[in-house]
């Protein structure tokens, strides 16, 4: 029989077609190929040059912009937003704009290329976490802005065309909508209940334990009750923070193992699939509150979107998370 | 300049990269291929069996089930939601579940398996809309639906692998999240302005002109403000109306020929695009209302959907609306 389900935090239903359960083997697959590195890459040492100056590099000594670094980011080549400019924000009727200001930057992940994010060490990935921190934590400077979206593409079927291992940043003049109506249900639950969903989730989830994949004394994975996607993943912080970039140390360093362990559980269930991965946190301007609760989200992409889902909101799952987190808690890696 | 611009309907923002406008022939294209034919079609005229019994058919005096029709109506094979049970409506801690109930069926829209929808006649697409409307008024005699989505996937980057002309119905025991949003803002609007938000849309378009791809006496066809994606198009019906199934006669007879007109427009620009059509209507158990307008909206699918779109609702659209509104209107149809 197939289920409706509804996604506490997004209020949005889905319907589960647990009659046609469909196991990791029978998706569509687009395994993302080998490195091929035989183009000359914008991002490997030595090409510095063919990337706008750096905003950020981790490196040993060397001067900026030159070779020995471990993690560089820098602007993209080809921003949807710009730095320069005022917002110019201006009615036309019933429509609104503004100029398209913002920051769109890319993370350069590691030095070798031949590395995807699986196989860096847990060291490298808690790079990378440091990076996204520095950056919005200097973002946040910028009066203009008010939300940093974080997130990677993997693989060409999840949006990019570089191989080189690398995760974006873009900085926006509003807040999201989806990211919007996730704090205004926030707000809402915590003004009737006083404690926040996502607390709440974590308690429910980790004692029912059916969709849980990973605890850590820190995170908690799950797959969410109510997913729009097979296999659609969240890690959550078990301490309450709302925004990302108040994560302290020891919380990165668990968070770089956590990370490593589920993407590296994906791989293997889904044979290497394309994925995006997301940062959903509190806007920048917004003092750290006690109804919003930062958290990352890993969609790996197997099925094809259809018709209807683009115009309602409205989609169709055909694995249970149930399945998926026992497929992902056998896959053998802790 | 990137310019930031609000969808005054879903209070989305979008992010219209003008920067990097591309032009019809730079989309990466999958053109929908001809018909193969080569295969059995369940959908073509002597396989009646292989569908099960219809619902509706339209026919010069032939029995159920057998050839003779130039239109089908039947329940989908494998349909995702149920027509038989309660829905067992129930909580478990902060989720909500109910059983799948609800209909999924299929509209074969020509007993030709050779034409596409921009073949055929105009009195077939007005015997699909009004085929459309008659499932409709029956299913909103069963007081568990709230809803009914009307959609067609047109190529299989849209979603379908059945080549014969079809379009799909799924009817729920919820409204759509989507729909719900453009209800509550268009409410919101009408409680502020006392006038409905489409109506006013239609005015300042047809007035501005610059976004409109046609105009009738009873439709006008637009590239809104702020789409999400290039080439999404809007048919809105120019007399308010909440609920499509108030059409009557003389509108689908028109917006059988502005349907026809606007894809092959869409065709003629894209190279046969895959694209959704989708009907967004009031739900069925609300009266007519003064706030609610129905309306058409058609995607083509010409895009990738890349990482945050999915996790923020946030899009990044390379086509100007005025830009594609140009080249539909110059398409030279009329």
């Amino acid at each position: 029989m197939p289920e409706l389900r509804k996604d506490p935090i997004s209020e949005r239903w889905v319907i589960i077609a647990s009659d046609r359960v469909r196991h990791p083997g029978d998706f569509v697959r687009h395994s993302v190929p080998n490195m091929r590195s035989d183009r000359i890459c914008p991002f490997c040492p030595g090409h510095e040059n063919k990337t706008p100056p750096e905003l950020l590099a981790y490196r040993n000594g060397s001067p900026p912009n030159q070779p020995g670094w471990s993690l560089r980011v820098v602007p993209n080549k080809f921003p949807v937003l710009r730095v320069e400019g005022d917002l110019d924000r201006e009615g036309d009727g019933l429509f609104d704009r503004m100029d398209g200001i913002g920051a769109h930057e890319m993370v350069i992940e590691t030095s070798d290329h031949a590395l995807s994010m699986t196989e860096l060490s847990e060291s490298s990935i808690e790079q990378v976490l440091w990076a996204f921190r520095e950056r919005v934590c200097d973002l946040r400077n910028d009066p203009r802005l008010r939300y940093v979206m974080l997130f990677k593409n993997y693989g060409e079927a999840a949006g990019t065309q570089l191989e080189h291992t690398h995760s974006q940043l873009i900085a926006l003049p509003v807040v999201p909508k989806r990211v919007q109506e996730e704090i205004e249900v926030a707000r809402r639950y915590y003004d009737f209940k006083e404690r926040c969903i996502f607390c709440d989730l974590i308690r429910q989830e980790t004692k029912a334990g059916i969709r849980v994949v990973t605890e850590t004394d820190q995170f908690v994975v799950v797959e969410p009750y109510a997913p729009r996607f097979p296999f659609e993943t969240w890690i959550l912080p078990r301490t309450h923070q709302s925004h990302f970039e108040d994560a302290g140390g020891s919380q990165l360093n668990n968070l770089a193992w956590v990370l490593k362990n589920t993407l590296r559980k994906l791989e293997r269930v889904l044979e290497r699939p394309p994925y995006n991965l997301l940062i959903h946190t509190a806007p920048l301007r917004d003092a750290a509150c006690a109804h919003y609760h930062w958290h990352i989200e890993i969609i790996p992409k197997l099925t094809r979107v259809a018709g209807f889902e683009w115009g309602t909101g409205f989609y169709i799952n055909p694995t249970p998370p149930e399945e998926s987190a026992r497929f992902l808690r056998d896959a053998g890696l802790g």
